[in-house]
């Protein structure tokens, strides 16, 4: 449902929407939402490379997200490091299937119908305005005394998650 | 949504659901299902660990299904060959997290959630009934002049998939 990779994206996407207006570094990052280093600096590749999240190289460097939290989907994001597409036409490239397809692909497709409209209906905005008791990861940043300035100037009362 | 490996377990169950009361070899399975014999004979190894299919080794042997079509869903398939799980507790193991779960993974389990219920919701019976005029990859039993004996008798009209 939701592959390594994209999970790791999306922790750092939900990260940087919450530290909108400065650089992150990578190895603070990856610190924060416990995602290998090497790992999360090709993840931060594939999020580049889909205008998710905008970077600098070098001292001082790091990256920051691209747009609007409210404007990016979990959905997007997911599919900034991981397929996740509708069955269209026969997996099998059984010609004479087509778009028509079996009894066992078109549940497939009803599952991936499914996915697919839930992670749409999800904004990065969502995940951090969200008022669970548990934030992500270890902490949200203000929590952590590192600058924020999301925007909205509502901190919320959460107790860190020490 | 669905893996390989679940993808080629279902395809193999389907198979043996529409050929119930006969052993059908590996190679034969590999040859209408479409999925490579080795890996093949991996997968239904694990269904057969699952009680979904019994087996005889050597000459004359192969596999044929453990128990009625309508009584196997899709999901149990699926799980016998890789995990479709709710998210139960933070699955970085976060210890103050416990059960409750964090924006991010909420919304996974929702998801996981969607999907176990509609592969649940359909059974081998539902998908070898189904009248879509593209049946599984290349064609029914009985389009290819095999035994099929599925118990209902209700053979249906449509043309061999060619």
């Amino acid at each position: 449902m939701l592959n390594q990779t994209a999970e790791y994206a999306l922790r750092a996407m939900t990260w940087l929407a919450m530290t909108p207006e400065r650089l992150v570094a990578t190895s603070e990052l990856a610190e924060h939402t416990k995602v290998p280093p090497h790992y999360l600096a090709k993840v931060l590749q594939q999020l580049a490379a889909a205008d998710l999240v905008t970077g600098r190289r070098g001292v001082g460097g790091g990256y920051k997200i691209a747009r609007e939290a409210g404007d990016i989907t979990m959905l997007e994001v997911i599919r900034a490091v991981s397929p996740v597409e509708r069955i269209r036409a026969c997996p099998l490239g059984i010609e004479s299937h087509g778009t028509v397809l079996c009894p066992l692909h078109k549940r497939a497709d009803a599952v991936a119908k499914a996915v697919i409209e839930i992670y749409d209906q999800h904004t990065l905005k969502d995940i951090i305005e969200d008022d669970s008791p548990t934030p992500l990861c270890h902490a949200r940043p203000q929590e952590l005394g590192l600058p924020r300035q999301n925007g909205n100037g509502t901190a919320n009362g959460h107790s860190p998650d020490a």
